[in-house]
This record gives C-alpha cells, structure tokens and sequence, in this order.
C-alpha cells in the first residue's frame, strides 16, 4: 500500500498543494487557489491609503487557500487521508506577522483594522530602507564579526528592518506585539499547536549564524534601547537544527486542512529553498537558479566561505553540514514585461495576433535569428536595482549602441544577454572567494519555456545548464521535506536521491557564440564596474533627483 | 511698379520655389515637387544593386523640378516675367556630379548607365569614409595649416574623399571627368553659360580657405600621384567673391525657367546657410539653428577663431568681413523618428487615434507633463554618430536610468533633453575657443512645431531661442541672395535688413528648469567625455564587432 505526502508552497500571489507518492516521487494531483486580497500595495481592505513601497498581505487569505487547495487534491487525488503520512510547507520570506500571545495576528483586531503596520508585512515590502541603512551603518561601525554572512549589508526585506520601521511609525504596535513571526512559522504554529523556529528563516532572513547565534542585546541597545531584551521576547532566541520535525497536526491542524490528527508536519522552509531538494541539489558545489519574475541562486558549500555582496551564507541552513549561500537578481522576467508593455511598436503586435503566438515568442523568434554582436547594442539589467552583488537599490537600466536602425528584438535580447551576463557576474564572485561551482540546474517557468534565454546563460556562464524537470519544484520541495519528517527517508540528501527526477533538457555552451560573449561580457564588467561601484555615481544621483521632485 | 525675385531650394527629396516681392518681402507664391528617383541608395534605375552606405541622385530630376516649380510660381502669381529681376538658387551640399568637357553629366553616357560613381552624389552619401579617414591621417601627419579650419578632421561627405573614391573604385571615371562640379554650380552654368565657383561651397566643402587657398599640389601628390595639378583641372582653381553676380539666364536658362533673357542669377549657396540671411542673422555674435531630421548650427564671428570638433569655418564663406563657422548633429527629427517607430507600444497608438491627434503629439502631450529629472531618466543623443564636436560615427545612442516604471513619454522626453545637451555642449566650445553667442534664432519645421522642444532648448542653453517667422527659410534665403545681385539692395546686410521678418516667437529660459538642466547637463557630460572622448572606448568596439558579424 502507496504512502503519501502533501507539499503547500505559498507563493507571492497564490498558494499551490501538491499531493505526492512517498516512494515513487510521482506526482498525483495539484491545485492552486490565489489570495483574495493578492498583495496590498495601494489601500488596505478598508479602502485606507497605503504609502510608496509597501506591499502588505491579509494573514486570513493563507488559511483560505490551505483549506481549499489540500482539500482539492485529497478530493481529486481519491487517495485515503489515513495514508497520508507527512505534510510539509515552504512560504515566501520574510513575510512578517505581528501577533499577540494567542498567536492572533494584530490586524485581526478591530483597533488595528485601519493600521497598515498591523498587517502582514510581504516580503517584497520596500518601506524600512532607512532602517537597513540604520542598522547596516551601526554594524560597520561596530565591526560585527556576523556582518559579512549578509554580504555586508542588510536588505530592508528582512525581519530586524522590518522590527524597526513598526518601532519607528507605530509604537504602540510595536509595544502590543508578543512576536514577530515569519507566515510559515505561524502557520506551523496553527497546525501543531508547538512554536517552533529554524534556522533556514532565522539564518536567511533574520541575522543568525551557527557560529554567533543572533547578534548580542548590546547591539540591539545600540540601535534603539525599546530593543533590550527582543530576542526571547518578540524575536525567538530558540532555533531548531534543520532536520528537526515541526510536528504532528493536532486537532484544529486537522480541521484546518482535512487531514488526520497526527500528520506528520515538516519544518517550513523559503520558498525559492524548497527548489534545492526538489532538484536533488544538495551537495557541495551544486547552484541551483531559480528564474522568474526575479531569480534567485543558491550555492551549497562544504568550506566555511563568506562572499561579498551576496546576500547571505548559513551553515547548516538547509542541510545538515553544508553552508548554503542566497544570491539573486532583483528583475529578470520583470525587465521582459516591462519591455513588453512599454516599448513593443504596434506593428509586431499585429504580427503576433496574426500568427496566433505570444508578443514574446514572436520577439524570440526574431531575436533568436541575431548572432552575438550583431545588434552592437550592450544592456545593465538593473531596472529594479542590483542585488547582488552590489546591492544598491538606486542603481537604474541602461542600453548603450542604439542606432537609428535598432530594431525591438535586438533590445530584447540585448535586455537578455544583460541578465546572463549579470548571473556570471554572480558566478565569478562565488568562484573568486574560493567555491568551486560543479553543477547547475535551473528551475522556474522561464527555465523551461524560454530555449534562447538559456542557451544564452549556458553560452555566457560556459558551463551546462540544467533544466528542471518539474513545474512545481517548491511545492516538490516541501513534499520532500515531508517524506524525511515522516521517516520515509533516513534524511534529506537521501530523499532527495530517491525522489530525483529527470532533467527537462540540458544546454550546452556553443563555442562560437561563448568567445564572442567573453568579449561583449568584459564590456558589461567595465561598464558595471564603473557604474555600479562608485566610479561615476549617475544613477544614485538620477534616483536622488527624482526622489526630490 | 513691383519687382519680383524668385529663390528656389534643392532640398534632400524635393525643391521648392518661391517668388517674392523684393522690396516688401512678401511671399506671393511657392511650388513644390519631388525628384522622380528620390535619393538612390538601394538601386540605380536599371535595377542594378548599390553598395551599402551609397546615396546618388539623377542629374535630370534637378532640370524637371527646376522648370516645373519656377513655371507654377510663375504662373499661379500671375506676376509679368519681365517684372521678375533676379533668380537665385540654394542647393543641397556637397552635392558632386562628374562632367565632361561640355557640362554633361558622365551618367548621361550611354556606356556608364549601369556606374554608380558617374552619378551624382548626395552630400549624405557616405561610401568615403576610408578615404575621409586616409586624408586627415595624412593632413595631420603633415600637420598641414588648413586643418584647423575643418575641425581638425575631414567630414566623408566633402569633395575629396568622394572625389579619391571614385579615383580608387573607377579610375577610368575619374579619368573620363572634366570637372567634378557642386550641384548648385552645375544648375548656375546651365542657366547662364558661365561657370563659376565660390568661396561658400569651396569653403565648407572643399578645403578651401580665405587664408590659404586650397591646399597645395604637393599634398595632393602624396595623396596619390595621379591627383597631381587636379586644382584647377578637374576641380576649380578660381574662387570668386561671395559678394560677386553668377551672372544672366542666357537663352538657355530662359528656356529651362521660363524667366527672361538677361534675368540676374545669384550665386548659388549652401541650402542650410540659405537660412541665414532669411533670418537676418548676419551679424557678430549671429547663431542660426536649423532643426530638422539633422541640424545644422550656424555662427558668424568677426574675430579668426578655428574651432576644434567643428565642421568647418569659412573667412567671407557667406559674408565678407565675418568667419562663419557650421557645426551640426547627425541625428535630431532622425531620433524622434526612430523611436516613434520602434519602441511606442499599441495602447498609445491606440490612444492617438481615438483623439485624432499623431502619435509625436500624443506623446508631447504626455511628455510636458514632466518636470526636469522627474523621470531620472539620461539620454546620449549618438544614434547616428556624432557629428559636432566628437565627429564619430562610429558612437551610437545610450539611454540610462530605466526602470520598471519608466513610460514611453519618460524616455521620448529624455531623448529631447539629449538633443538639447549636444547642442550646449557645441554652444559650449564655441564660446570656450573665444566666440560670443550673442543671439540665436531657430528655423525648420521642429522649431514652429515643437513648443515643448524648443522650451527644453532655452531652459538648457540658458538663454532666449527666437524662431522664424519664416516656414520657408531656405528658398527665402536664396530669394534675398536675388534682391542684391538684381542691385535692389547695395549689399546683402542692408538686403536681410530691409527683408527681416518678425520672429513666429520667442522661448525664454525658466529659472527652475533651468537650475534642474545645469544639474543633468553635468552628467551629460561627463557620460560625453567618457564614452566620446576615448575614455571608454566600448561604443566603437561594438560598432567593430557588428562591421565584423
């Protein structure tokens, strides 16, 4: 008799469960469901006015869709709940909830229901710079041995940022808060009924390292003394080890999600980490990319390394042993919808229609007949920024050889080359610290649609890429944590070895195409270089400028 | 009892006359046609394919659309020929046919029908760039005293390069020709039976200077041996007086015109300058902008400056006692036009037509709603190369600053500003090299048409722009050059005096604006300097890299 596992990736706009086989890996059913309130960046429900750069989220929405999507595939699946042994959850991060002892979330509260800082804070939520500055310049002057796991810097997507702009904008809020806690981990909370925090949030996204722990009360003083004594309080001070188990569903887990008393629950973990497992990238010199909207890339390593501008390294953050370091790019779809939308002339449009393809098949048809150099045009793909390695939210796009005879496919693959060129850039930081890159697999719907775009990585990066073999690589993930929670597996690595799946396709570098990108990359390095590290500080001017119109 | 002139303009893909009353100026009637072959750049009229970079004409378009236009003005005015007393022409520059001993065109010969350099070719005929390249190498290994005068480099547009191109790519041309003739002068000889030549287009076309004459026989020598004593064989020798008569239509010219017997003929002139005297700017200090798919930037000084990066500065070249210098930019209307074209999304041309206005409009509209720096946008206006003060053709167009944000009013917006940055950065080195600007005024179709343009023109130079009160400055210029050479006037000053019409309008700079452009012309600059000035050569190594595809 089969046994079962269901795997709940909560993403940016929808939540997505995946009903799987414990042993064969064979995927049974899936459903997706989007949040009612999606993401609130312009009023709250109540129809209040949001300031720029926030991006909130209603905490009720993720109890919708984890009631409905797990219901669909045990309903669609036929499969016999008793037979469903283990459940497991990755969620975006971090993505912040304010809740009070009975672990209520704030804006559940009818004081609070008109105060944006009492709503879940996404993680895409863009309004505590200033506090990452803050905090950021206070750990450069203190010289804090746990800065340089965080690339040297500290994004304002994370939890402390986060802390301190409700400290800053609404005290009172902050004062009624028992704990700040990551969505997954206060979903794992609702289920089982047992808090409990791991170091795969608390080491990406909340400043812990395995050699320091949190960062000493004597820093958090030093920032603002209302922080004394917040890790143990509002912040958890008790981390778990990564292949610890969350728990087993008690009775209102049980009712939440049509499930038995007794699941096994898997630890949440980031939803771009849950790719690594699903991927089986889990040993030492293995990159997973995932590619999307932005993308992110993930470096396992057995050597103790940090690297400069990425954004974070934890040893023993996803398995047991290994460091794994988070790097991205802030737009990689984006760039290609916002050209799309904006600079795309009617006529190609007509064209598409005629043919019955997509706008951007019809522009990678077109783009794919250009050889390297042809188009003479170079591009910065830093439309929303640079993450790593540079880490410099005002940093903006360029595009240099534009002619009167420069035609759209040519931008659009210039937009392309750019955000290749942009991956090795992250590429050769790793290797110059001392990582040793050996495999790299690629997931994300982009990886499997866009044949051009990742012929290109593999030309730029000079090495194969992998292509996933699933479309549901998160959800896959947590499914595969839940089979080593529930003992299917001994542990992860192990798991994820049974569970593999085949490549999609694999890319070849073309070695015409690879010397022609080495010359149009050194280009892009000298322009980045200058740009991008202070040489001529344009960009930040521009931003600057156009922040005090 | 009136009298009446007639000025006619050979423009680019059309001429058009005009017939004025010379003493009060007014404009009685115009004719416009365009030349049957247009501009030849594909194919010659057997179908026989033209080399890249070619730009020819017919010789026979010219006499067509010279009878054609000159007999409507004639008789849509219904003015008496006999009250007519002067004729003069403005023509497009260098514009060079090879003759025979009789004045024929070679491509009038049966035997070099299928020759492409027995036609003529357009000033933009740009298959002498090798040659342009060779001359200046060996002008400033000789450190000849000329150079100086054209800007220190030599344009592939002007007589000797395209004269030694032929020498090179059809030697048996070169040595059937007799002489190889501007076009205006050409159309001078067929209507009076002389031929004479001037310092106007000798001057900016021709190496020729008030100082020196031509260069000396011992350059051309060492050019190549066979250009040995070409001054005064197949190219002219004489330069006569820019205040000098061409001379009377004998039978000839009566016939091709339709005018009388013994009518005075003007001297021909460079069509762009024709708009100078339109505009009465024929003072010290005097700057004629004329703004259309290029531009071209006009100065009179008194004082002998030679201008490094300018194209060319002719002593007497258009007035006696003045320098006048030409400057220009490879690509203004061009830019719009190109970016209307290929980068305007659907929804705005959809937009457009629903208010039945044409997309430059639309997008003005939007565009207007700006303020300087809001869209943190910065454009280099090198789609086309730069002409002024760089004379690269090989730099192309940048544009930085993008964002996910950025709309397309944003980045037409920003183009403009570019265009407005380089002709600061002209205006700049005029006045750093001693020249005082000391009143400017603007003609072309974009001047009238182009509020928001013209605005940025102020703001950005920081100073008034007047513009013409004239749409038809050119043949209005060559119609004033008549008045004086029929004696209605004493000479041209009193002439453009007497003629001078009021301005359409005049932009002043605003204070605030103009603060912002100081700010955004500093980074123009220093982009210029970087990517033009050999700092970072990048824009040349791909404009390479794509010559070598």
């Amino acid at each position: 008799m089969s046994k079962y596992v269901i795997g709940i990736d909560f993403g940016t706009l929808s939540g997505r469960a995946l009903l799987m086989d414990a042993e064969s890996g064979t995927e049974i059913a899936e459903s997706t469901a989007e949040y009612a309130h999606g993401v609130m960046d312009v009023t709250l429900p109540s129809g209040k006015r949001l300031p720029p750069n926030y991006a909130l989220q209603h905490p009720a929405d993720y109890l919708e869709v984890l009631s409905s999507t797990v219901g669909e595939v045990i309903k669609s699946s036929g499969v016999d709940t008793a037979d469903i042994v283990g459940f497991g959850i990755d969620f975006t991060s971090c993505t912040l909830i304010p809740v009070d002892e009975s672990m209520q979330p704030l804006c559940f509260k009818e004081k609070y229901i008109d105060e944006p800082h009492a709503y879940v804070k996404l993680w895409k939520h863009h309004g505590a710079q200033p506090e990452a500055d803050e905090i950021t310049a206070l750990a450069k002057a203190r010289n804090e041995k746990w800065l340089p796991f965080f690339g040297g810097r500290l994004s304002s997507e994370w939890v402390l940022p986060k802390v301190l702009e409700i400290l800053h904008d609404a005290p009172e809020i902050y004062g009624d808060t028992y704990r700040f806690i990551e969505a997954g981990e206060w979903l794992t909370y609702l289920l089982c009924g047992d808090e409990i925090h791991n170091p795969n949030f608390a080491g990406f996204k909340n400043l812990w390292t395995k050699e320091y722990g949190f960062p000493s009360d004597d820093f958090f003083s030093a920032l603002d003394p209302r922080l004394s004594g917040i890790v143990g309080t509002k912040l958890p001070a008790d981390i778990c080890r990564i292949n610890d188990v969350a728990g087993a569903l008690n009775e209102n887990g049980a009712r939440m999600t049509g499930l038995k008393v007794g699941t096994t629950l898997a630890l949440p973990i980031i939803d771009a980490h849950s790719a690594i497992p699903a991927l089986n990238m889990v040993r030492d010199g293995d990159m997973t990319l995932t590619i999307g909207t932005s993308s992110g890339y993930m470096l396992n390593t057995a050597k103790a390394i940090t690297v400069e501008g990425i954004c974070a390294t934890v040893g023993d953050g996803l398995f047991d042993g290994l460091y794994t370091h988070e790097a991205g790019q802030s737009a990689v779809g984006d760039i290609f919808a916002w050209f799309v939308n904006n600079c795309v002339p009617e006529g190609y449009e007509t064209e598409a229609k005629e043919k019955g393809v997509s706008i951007h098949k019809l522009l990678r048809e077109k783009a794919k007949a250009l050889k390297p150099g042809e188009s003479g045009l170079l591009a910065l793909d830093w439309h929303n920024g640079n993450r790593s390695v540079l880490d410099n939210g005002d940093l903006s796009g360029l595009i240099l050889g534009l002619t009167l005879q420069t035609r759209p496919e040519e931008i659009y693959r210039a937009l392309i080359e750019s955000v290749a060129f942009g991956t090795k850039v992250i590429f050769d930081r790793f290797e110059e610290t001392g990582a040793n890159i050996k495999n790299v697999c690629a997931a994300g719907g982009i990886a499997q649609k866009d044949e051009m775009m990742m012929q290109i990585y593999a030309d730029v990066l000079n090495r194969p890429i992998r292509i996933a073999g699933t479309k549901q690589a998160c959800a896959r993930g947590a499914a595969i944590m839940a089979t080593v929670a529930a003992g299917c597996y001994p542990d992860l690595v192990s798991a994820c070895d049974a569970l593999a799946i085949p490549d999609y396709c694999v890319y070849y570098p073309v070695d015409e195409n690879r010397k022609a990108y080495e010359k149009l990359f050194a280009e892009y390095k000298m322009l980045h270089d200058y740009f991008g590290t202070g040489v001529n500080k344009v960009m930040e001017r521009l931003t600057e400028m156009k922040r005090n119109i």
